[in-house]
């Protein structure tokens, strides 16, 4: 690798820096930066009294959570978007973790919150917060996709940025209580054949049944995401995490778990969150988040602005049936394919992958494409494949691989191939 | 565990909870969060447009850096200490992240940056921040702990809380180019024997020399954290990364790195950095930050509010030699131990380890302390141990057993046991 990319490196953009050590911009004029003292180095800077909590920096104050306002009728049943185009790695600072409510972010303080668990258990009981605190924790790092991410694409190329197009996604490590301590607590009816119906506190309380199994299996009451507590609109103090499921179902201001014996056919189960197909059938139940990829970068938010030579080519890939094994990625539209490289997939096997294709770009044009391969061989679909059997009909689930237009200028561009 | 759990918790203070079923507090209060429509279901809340970059819920303002004036002389060459009291998991967030200046954060602009590497070398070049993102990335989460965290500690137990005795450690995932990679670029002479000299852009330049088997090892050299920009605070936009070696090496604002055939001695390794023992004599080049443990909670800042029966112990352990392997937990100031349950690490070997020790507290007194064993068979020493080797002259390198004093009612005191 070292070897490729130092004879890449030379060939390419970085010559032009020979010249900055004698003191040199790489227009050749003389730099003030290298010939001079730098300014910073005359002044102290500030004290640690001066950032208790600490904020981004302002030259980095446009890299934010953005929505989009045409798209929904309302803010307070709205969503707004992660930038993803300019972040890298795989964790997910709370402050860019996407948002989508129902009917706002409420505020509801640890003190008057009351998690109810009734129906059929030998023992309904009401936990408050410090109660909860008392079960044994676990700590698990998972990604948490809207089932509407990437719907506009249904419909064609419509939102021209990575932000717009596959936001609505993050990805942080949870603390919280297994849900099958709170079941085993309340002495809950755990045949495979029952559900649960969670609620939040919100005026929407956005219900969702849950299969027994699920909840069994790695479903996790939490109430810290990266170390810290919840934020309001992340649903604190308490929400439900679901690894690996629509984020729908990762109810927020958790309030009330019903044990139940069929499922409740909520309006969150049935209007919404089921897919219609061409001839007008919906599928429901339709929970999991299959293989999907994005290339961050380059994408319409972040073009390329330096000249040829050696690019960066950085995306992320996830599943929700497990582990990412491979991720390939195209430079001319689909017709071939190189191996990208995998970032250590960090914490849990529904969590964020970040890979890397380090290339020599000389100016063509590209059409780049990622393509995720999960532990299952399941591939990521093209769009074409997606609408031939799910039609256009749909917002939901729509996980196809995204194409984006480098231009020789380097600029990009949201585009479909056929 | 969960059949364990259960039992505990009906005996314990969970029991109170099955009166609220009935609409009733566990005082036998009717509970108006349970019998009446709880306030926050009755309007809407906060849109999506209320904040672009979210910040903590104003119930959670008290998680914040602190700092302790009398500590140093002045703010811009001084120390604030991360919240671990009131964290979980491992992810410490960048806006919790203990800050360590020697002469202030400074304001230093993309646009502005400029790394020289110079020395033995076969090219001197300087490089962009444009063309340090144009190298090949990893991604890794590693520990960053202050050399002179819990250093009040080798006089007695002076700062009454798990932030201020142990809060000088951030754990974060790292986005950045192998620093092996830039002095390959370079044709760096890469001879054992050699050491590099690295600087930052700040007045204090905190230049430190590191060997050169470390430099090409798994240094780093990153422009994010978890995801986003690195803070100003934390040496925006490039700072250098030495995985499990003293804090003070990860040199902020990486302005320079001189590839030399000896060490420079710089102020930072002698006069400072360096550890005087009983007889007067200095240990130098202790890098390595030794294996270590701490209880979080509950501790000082963090004590038990609710009543007998179930308790979660939570902590954390790190060391610098590779990953943490056993963390064992004594109530007995050190006479009986408990093994307690690891979470999984996440991510790489020299990053934080979350533990777990899920017990029933009957209102005894404790004295509560935790023993790191790390991949090495090294066992995280007690005070007097540490005394015996190394005296009480010296700030640095304290990885010392913590003791806590829990009383009666639940309050906590940092206290020595002999």
């Amino acid at each position: 690798m070292s070897n490729t990319t130092r004879r890449d490196l030379l060939k390419g953009g970085l010559a032009v820096t020979a010249g900055l050590a004698a003191g040199k911009s790489s227009a050749g004029i003389p730099d003030p930066l290298i010939t001079q003292v730098q300014d910073w180095a005359t002044y102290t800077g500030d004290g640690v009294d001066a950032t208790p909590y600490g904020m981004p920096v302002e030259y980095e104050s446009d890299v934010i959570r953005r929505n989009v306002p045409w798209l929904t009728a309302d803010s307070i049943s709205s969503i707004n978007f992660t930038p993803v185009h300019a972040l890298d790695g795989t964790i997910t600072p709370q402050g860019c973790a996407f948002e989508r409510h129902h009917s706002g972010a409420i505020d509801l303080p640890k003190e008057a919150y009351r998690l109810m668990i009734n129906g059929l258990v030998d023992t309904p009981l009401v936990f408050t917060y410090d109660e909860i605190e008392r079960f044994p924790r676990e700590n698990h790092i998972y990604f948490c996709e809207c089932a509407a991410n990437t719907g506009m694409e249904w419909a064609g190329a419509q939102l021209n940025g990575a932000q717009f197009t596959h936001g609505m996604i993050h990805n942080m490590e949870y603390t919280g209580v297994p849900l099958r301590m709170f079941l085993n607590e309340v002495g809950a009816d755990l045949s495979s054949q029952n559900w649960i119906y969670v609620e939040g506190a919100d005026a929407s309380s956005n219900g969702r049944s849950i299969p027994m199994d699920k909840a069994l299996d790695d479903c996790l009451v939490a109430f810290k995401a990266n170390g810290e507590a919840l934020r309001k609109e992340h649903g604190y103090p308490v929400r439900l995490i679901v690894p690996g499921w629509e984020g729908n179902m990762w109810v927020k201001w958790l309030r009330r778990i019903e044990v139940i014996d069929m499922p409740v056919e909520s309006r969150e189960e049935t209007s919404k969150y089921t897919d219609v197909l061409e001839d007008g059938v919906a599928r429901k139940w339709t929970w999991v988040m299959d293989a999907k990829s994005i290339i961050t970068s380059p994408s319409p938010q972040s073009p390329i602005l330096h000249g040829h030579g050696p690019l960066v080519i950085s995306g992320l890939a996830w599943s929700g049936h497990g582990k990412i094994v491979r991720v390939d990625i195209s430079q001319d539209g689909g017709m071939n394919w190189k191996i990208a490289r995998l970032g250590k997939q960090q914490g849990d096997s529904k969590a964020l992958t970040r890979f890397y294709l380090d290339i020599e770009w000389n100016g063509d044009q590209m059409l780049l494409q990622s393509r995720a391969i999960d532990e299952t061989g399941y591939v990521q679909p093209t769009k074409e494949q997606l609408r031939q059997i799910r039609g256009e009909n749909s917002v939901y689930h729509n996980n196809c691989i995204q194409t984006w237009h480098i231009s020789e200028n380097g600029s990009v561009e949201n585009v479909e191939v056929s």
